[in-house]
């Protein structure tokens, strides 16, 4: 077995064998196939594609580079969820506690944003205290004693993922479906979950543009799952505007609150409940009632063990940025358009992002919507509020708004779960 | 400009601008663009392909990364002679010092042989003395005294190609015709020479196994020529039987002074005199006689000046192999076949060739044909003769050639040169 017979095949259109898969992963991980083999592979898999048994051969030789963990002598079930990433995603901060309170644990193993879509764990590391490195046997402590935890993966997951995955984004050769669910296949299933919901977003605002390119995203990692033997299922959902009225990371902390004390924006709760049902389903627990949970408060409870277990005051204050500017609707009329991708930008410039994985991110930093699509505005009135410790990024976060926001006469209102992959 | 962006550019099936393959090939060579990039970009453009314009410009973009030579200053015109590679394929030796004796300047750049073909320098080099590395000072006075210079490029001659090379040599990217065609090119452009002909072949022991592939290849070479301001022709040549009676490097050395002596096997002189042709053509000679250089003995005169002005002796013994194994005939009968990938391979494991760039080679070793397609031979027979100093290496030899010969009833005779491309 050698780099070059494995690239050739793949590169004249024909079909790796799984023995061709275990040894180009296995060997790419012990560094006895190079980078640039490694990248030469990746751009023939993008440009000729893998089908179902080499993505999951694939995605078995990834999981199979590392630790597996395993929550099968928990009392509960587990569920977890994956979202492909949005602006003003902030949905996994009311749903793993709502999830727990309905009886679920839920191992989130989640990740820092890069680019113009945020992180959970950046999100969550701007409550002062908490912690996002825990080790294994303190993840299945917080686990078993409140039920949820949020946490960043080790080092001993999938490490072929974490190679491949940084290779890939310097090669262009990141946006290969393959490789896509492939990467966040084999983390989510090395993680031992029993079940799993995936969040696959479509939009301006997300990695996949549009729906047939999401749908086959979602199908591929439906399939992988249930290779795995993880009961999974997907919802297509929408992100041409932003989740909510916040992007930032204290700013989507203080929404995620509002929404576990029974308030909150409607579509955040919408797709929460809606993600929160899925995962229920999937872990065997179809007649739990999420809604109640939110309404009676155990769902907050839930929130306040979580960040607590991991350090983390729920009372404390949450950092403000030190300047604001305000952005005002162009004319009178209602928001048409509120570019989910635009409104990222913004937020990424004005420091709720980080541009390469070593850069810090701005607690307070983010925008602030104050209109949603479908909403009446008025001319000169605040549309947004920009919010930064740094304010000479204001005209910069300004300029990625350009084009973002259309106002007319009518808007037909759209749904934010398009469909269901299972 | 950045990587991926150049990368995506080509990945997605777009133009590269000439902005963007100036500014990639710089950044490769300065080793600001990493090998794994680049490599993900050879793969692109493998499967997607570049049009005229775009393979001109990477070809510009090479030459410009290093020195380029100028003999515009001799009193002759230039010409030049690139082979794509074959098995038996001696003829730079005769034809080099019979063009000069024709009366133009031959400033033969060339190279080592890898895996199952021959490299011209590794059959000079079995000239006791010879010396195939020369100062570019030390260059252009052979040319100047002798007429024919054979010998390596130097480092400075186009040191982008050099890297893209190797690195196309381990990723599965070599079989990509705009980057062979860019690679020959580029070196052939900036070694100066004021017109080329290129022998384009095609059959089992060629790099283009078919007709159609070798004329694509020529025409986008031809084209790059004409582009660059060289007069270019190709004439597609079969490669399906070992070019003469002998693969190997002392063994073609001696067998190209018997065609100097107006000797040799009829292809090797047929094709020796039909390059000359062209050559002597584009280099604006059309009324030289290279039939009645071979027979006068000036092509001869200049070879052994040639020898001599880099340190031979043309009158040395060549090395003989300690070691000789005689294949006999399976069957009476015409051969029909003898297989030139198979020769190939076989003198190759005798030792003739190298598996790595930093094997040594045998000056003996090799292969003798005591028939070519259409002779008579007799079952039992001698029908071929290996030679080798590692007597080990001939039970592997001998099962390279397994499928390699053919004895039948009758042999439609082929020609030698199937097209020509001006």
């Amino acid at each position: 077995m050698d780099a070059i017979s494995v690239i050739r095949t793949k590169r004249d259109g024909g079909t790796l064998s799984p023995e061709q898969i275990d040894w180009v992963i296995d060997a790419y991980t012990r560094g006895a196939v190079a980078d640039e083999q490694m990248s030469a592979l990746a751009m023939a898999i993008l440009l000729n594609g893998m089908d179902r048994a080499e993505i999951s051969r694939w995605t078995a030789a990834m999981i199979a580079s590392g630790e597996r963990m395993d929550f099968s002598a928990l009392p509960r079930p587990t569920a977890d969820k994956h979202s492909t990433g949005g602006v003003g995603d902030k949905i996994t901060l009311p749903l793993a506690p709502l999830v727990a309170a309905c009886g679920a644990a839920v191992p989130q193993l989640s990740g820092r944003g890069l680019g113009h879509t945020g992180g959970t764990l950046d999100k969550l590391e701007s409550i002062p205290g908490w912690r996002a490195q825990l080790s294994n046997a303190e993840m299945l402590d917080v686990l078993r004693g409140v039920g949820a935890v949020v946490c960043a993966a080790g080092d001993g997951l999938a490490p072929a993922d974490k190679k491949l995955y940084a290779l890939r984004d310097v090669t262009g050769t990141v946006e290969a479906i393959p490789l896509i669910a492939s990467s966040i296949m084999s983390k989510k299933i090395a993680e031992g979950t029993g079940s799993l919901v995936l969040d696959v977003k479509v939009g301006s605002g997300a990695f996949m543009k549009n729906a047939e390119d999401a749908a086959e995203l979602a199908r591929t990692m439906v399939g992988l799952g249930t290779d795995h033997g993880v009961r999974t299922v997907a919802l297509l959902t929408d992100m041409s505007t932003p989740l909510g009225r916040t992007a930032g990371n204290a700013l989507e902390v203080r929404e995620s609150v509002e929404v576990l004390a029974g308030g909150g924006p409607a579509d955040v709760v919408e797709l929460t409940l809606a993600l929160a049902r899925e995962m229920l389903h999937a872990a065997g627990l179809p007649d739990a009632d999420p809604a109640r949970a939110l309404a009676d408060g155990s769902a907050m409870d839930c929130w306040r063990r979580m960040i607590s277990a991991q350090g983390g005051d729920p009372d404390a204050e949450l950092p403000v940025a030190r300047e604001r500017h305000v952005v005002t609707a162009p004319a009178s009329g209602v928001l048409t358009r509120l570019d989910a991708y635009a409104v990222g930008v913004a937020a990424w410039r004005l420091g709720a992002g980080r541009a390469r994985k070593e850069d810090p991110v701005q607690a307070g930093a983010g925008v602030e919507l104050h209109a949603k699509p479908g909403d009446t505005v008025r001319a000169g009135a605040p549309l947004l509020t920009l919010h930064t410790d740094t304010p000479e990024a204001f005209d910069y976060a300004v300029a990625a708004l350009a084009d973002a926001v259309e106002v007319g006469a009518h808007h037909a209102p759209a749904p934010i779960v398009l469909d269901g992959i299972a």
